[in-house]
Parts: C-alpha cells; sequence; structure tokens
C-alpha cells in the first residue's frame, strides 16, 4: 500500500519553559512522514532551499520517507519561529519567512501518480486541488486545514474538501468552518460539505472521530513531561495514515485503531524538542504505549441491579 | 450504605444562548443529591432561606434525599446568576448574593453521624474540617473545592485535605492547588497533600483519575445537545459517589465505573435547565447512556505484526 504526503517541511526555533532549540528540523510533511514511517515506506513531496542540511534528509531515508519529490529550490527553507508559554496548548509564533515554501507548486513525480492513501498538509486549498488532479483517484485522500485558509480561502476550502474523504482539524477550527459552537454539531455540518469522516483533534483532551452513525471519543494518553508540544497535531496525523495504509482495510474497528496509533505516536513526539524523540523510538515502544493506553482508558460494564 | 453531602443549596438565575431562567433550583449539594438518589438514599445538610419554596423540597424528597439536614433560617436563600456565552465551557457569574449561606455552619443530625460514604461539597474548608469533627470517619470522604479556597484558604484546606481520602478538582484547580502546570504532576502533587485519590474533572473533554498506580483516562458523553452546563461537576460527584456508596466496594475497576457514572449523570444534567433533566431521567436511560458511553470509546488490540 503506497502512503503520498504533500506538505511543509521547515526549520523551527522553538522556545518551551524548558529550552530553546535554533532552525530544528520541523515542518507538517516531515513530522507525518517520519510518524507514519513505522508502518512502512511514506513518499514526500514538498520543497526545501539551499541551506537545507543533508542530515536531515538522511535521517528521513533512514526512516523509509521517500524524498525524490522534495524539490531543493535556490533561496532558504520555511522558517517557523514560535513560543509556548506555562500553558504549553498554546503556540505563539514569533515570526514565520515562508522563503522558498512562497512559490511552492507541489509536483508529483510520474512513478507516483497512484498513491493508494494521500495526506494532503496544511497547505493553501488551491494547490491541495492541483495535487488531487494530478494522480489518479486514491482509496483514502486525508487534509488537513488551519484557520488561516477557513477565514481566507473558503470557497477554495469547500471545492478541496468536496474531493476529501477524511478531514483533520482541531476543535477551534471545526466550530470555525462550520460556524456553529457545539463540536458534535459543527462535525456533523462538516461531514456535509464532503468528507465522509472528520477526526477532531483536541490534544492532551484526544480525539474525536465522526463518521455516518458512527462516533468514537479517544482520550490521549496522560504525559508527565510535555517538552515541546510542536508537530503532535502532524505526527497523530501521520500514524492514523501510516496505520490505514498498511492495514489497507478503513471498516470503523480499523479507524479506531488508527486514532489510538495517532495518539500514541503524538505522546511521543511531544516528549521532546523537534522530531528527537523519533529519532530513537522503536515499534516496541510504539506497541508498549498502544497498549497500556487500551488499559489506561478500559472500564467494565455496569452492574444494572445497582441502580433506581 | 449511607451517603451524607454537605453543600449548598441555591436559587440561580441563568441565561445561556438557548434561553434563561429566573430563580430555579441550584446548588452544589442539590445537583450532588439529586444525582445520587438514583443509587440509593442520599442525606443532605444545608441551609435555605424563607423564600425556598416548598416544591424544590418535595422534588429532592421524591428522589429519596432525605431533608433532616436542611435547615431553614430566617432570611433568603443563596442566590447565584450567572450567564454562559457562545463558548458553554465558560460561566460568567453575574451575582452571587450568600444570604442564610453567608453564616451557613453545619450541623450533621445525631442519627447521621456515622456515615459510610461522606462528600463535602465546595464550601469554605474550615466548615469541611468542621463536618469531619462531627462524624465518626466514614469509609470513604471525598470533597470538592474551588479556585476562591485555593487561593483564600490555602492553609485550612491544606488541613482539610489531610482528613480527604479523595479530591474532586478541575484542570485549572489541580494546576492552581499544586503550583504545576503539567495535570499528571499536579494530580500527583496533589496525593502528596493526603488524598488517596484525585479525580481531575475536564468538562467536555472527561475526567482524569489518579490513585498510587493507577491512572485511568475518561471520555465524557459527546453531546450535541448543551443547553445549562451549571450543575455538571456536582452530578458528575453525585453519580460517582451514589454509584460507590451503593456498590460498597473500592477497588480500581469499580473507581472506574464510578467515574462513568459520573460522566453519565453529568451529560444528562446539562441537557436542559437547572434540575429539568433529572426530573423525568430514568434508571434505563442511566444504564443505556452508560453501555452507549462504553461502546464510544471501546478500541481494540493492535495488530503487532502491522509495526516495523
Amino acid at each position: 500500500m503506497s502512503l503520498l504526503v504533500i506538505g511543509s517541511v521547515a526549520l523551527d526555533s522553538v522556545e518551551t519553559p524548558f529550552g530553546r532549540r535554533e532552525a530544528v528540523l520541523g515542518g507538517s510533511a516531515t513530522y507525518f512522514s517520519t510518524a507514519a514511517s513505522y508502518f512502512g515506506p511514506v513518499r514526500l513531496v514538498a520543497v526545501v532551499g539551499e541551506d537545507f542540511p543533508d542530515e536531515h534528509a538522511r535521517f528521513l531515508r533512514e526512516r523509509g520517507v521517500e524524498l525524490d519529490g522534495l524539490a531543493r529550490r535556490p533561496g532558504r527553507t520555511f522558517r517557523w519561529k514560535g513560543r509556548y508559554e506555562y500553558d504549553l496548548n498554546v503556540a505563539h509564533t514569533l515570526e514565520t519567512h515562508l522563503n522558498v515554501f512562497a512559490d511552492f507548486r507541489p509536483e508529483v513525480p510520474a512513478a507516483w501518480r497512484e498513491p493508494d492513501h494521500l495526506f494532503l498538509g496544511n497547505i493553501d486549498p488551491e494547490l491541495q486541488d492541483a495535487v488531487l488532479d494530478q494522480v489518479r483517484r486514491p482509496r483514502l485522500v486525508a487534509a488537513d486545514t488551519m484557520n488561516f485558509w477557513i477565514a481566507s480561502k473558503r470557497e477554495a476550502l469547500l471545492r478541496t474538501l468536496r474531493r476529501v474523504d477524511l478531514l483533520f482539524v482541531n476543535d477551534a477550527e471545526a466550530r470555525q468552518l462550520a460556524g456553529e459552537s457545539n463540536v458534535v454539531l459543527a462535525a456533523r455540518a462538516i461531514l456535509g460539505m464532503g468528507p465522509r469522516a472528520v477526526v477532531v483533534k483536541r490534544g492532551e483532551h484526544g480525539a474525536l472521530y465522526f463518521s455516518g452513525e458512527e462516533t468514537f471519543a479517544a482520550s490521549a494518553f496522560p504525559l508527565a513531561s510535555v517538552f515541546d508540544p510542536t508537530g503532535a497535531g502532524d505526527s497523530f496525523a501521520g500514524g492514523f495514515m501510516g496505520y490505514l495504509a498498511r492495514n489497507g482495510r478503513h471498516d470503523p474497528p480499523v479507524m479506531r485503531r488508527a486514532i489510538a496509533v495517532g495518539s500514541v505516536l503524538a505522546s511521543f513526539v511531544v516528549e521532546q524538542f523537534s522530531l528527537d524523540r523519533l529519532r530513537t523510538l522503536t515499534a516496541g515502544e510504539i506497541r508498549g504505549r498502544y497498549a497500556e493506553l487500551r488499559r489506561l482508558t478500559h472500564f467494565d460494564d455496569l452492574e444494572p441491579e445497582l441502580l433506581g
């Protein structure tokens, strides 16, 4: 099963209450593809500048991320600078330099144009649409978006959504997109816009999954040490899609396991700066934490005779 | 098994995006005892004024709430006025008139001084302490508190906590009490203050339970219609304690079921104004939603061969 991702590769400068890092590996497609790589090969379409360190490309390749679609253009790589304060749930963007990413026109290599699974990372919905024009209809198309596109490119986003099977949004984005404060109603409204499934990411509170009559409420793994929340949502999507692509089935129990896998990958990523935790993370650790998440959230049937 | 609760009985005026109600039945001990009453009798110690309508006392009595400890004093009942806006998670207090509640000195009736289970609602920790002096040590003492007491009566609260088995707090209160932004670490710090268990309530995001090595992460029931969030936390505690008192055991699987029961009761209460939903709620509906919550949160083991 092939998995293709289009998105950003960046150099991030991050400050948290626990320290700071300058120009470390970042970007939505980077987190996504590294997390997904635990389940099989991932094909990455993105752009970097001349300053992009070879060691990062080497790291991705070693993890099984195929880089034939990673264009290197004259100029500097996309750079983001952000700070997290006491409440790690809120990222404060200090600087954004799009650099070569400003002119990013994703081009899917000819050999990659029949992907089984496609993830459209958080980029301009017009570019997401253009990617869909380049590929034969995949078995599953998932997309991410953000408040900026919802507000400034609503029509284009709605066009893209009609071609998307599954949308990842956080709860604020779901509310904004649907114009509805209740998350359940917002998700139902989004299901009316095209996608047949919506995953509402709620950070440390977990995620909700909606598709037809199916609802799944997932808790996040409770973490005693959160070091750098950057990339958690993209790692969630990466674990989710990597697992789905490897599994091949999309029935409700598989979708539920995919969400749990996504939560587990996200829970590891935030334990260290940048993608550092994924440099040492093993399949055994993923299996172990998945089992622990099941144990942490399990409760038994109610004794019916105790009521009334 | 006997269950005793000390707390407030109030007349609330509430405004939400969906309407408003004037001087309806409210108060922490009211929500608690009504929710707990589905599992057996509840003994209520509180105070009301001369204006407290007989119909409210009748309603509580019909639900199995014993009112020998409900003092009626000259003056007016405790009144709270609040508004919820678009984001129903945030209550804005418009007016608080303590009235007879200002001089509340809880007095446990002589026949009630050997409770098996005791819930100290969110009142001055000095009064919580005074209640503990009036009773023979119960099998389980649970307490609630709030930001106001954490800030203004910290020493008294810490004294009370040393006599409490289980503390209910929301995540902001847990952080404030422990001086620690990470909720898991905050809960562990609170376990060092006396309680052997902490329930961190997270509203629509569910709850976390910590006790020794045991951690349980519970999702809330995803609701399409939230009408009035008032009393959700107290109803959660009421369902939790009512179930525990009826069950009699306190082992980890029972505590997990208690949290799920609390979530279910809270999910019903917010569907209508005041306690109105509990006027018609049946044991069958509670059983049904509990089963639905299990179904909504279940996921299977991971296929180990799909990784790596």
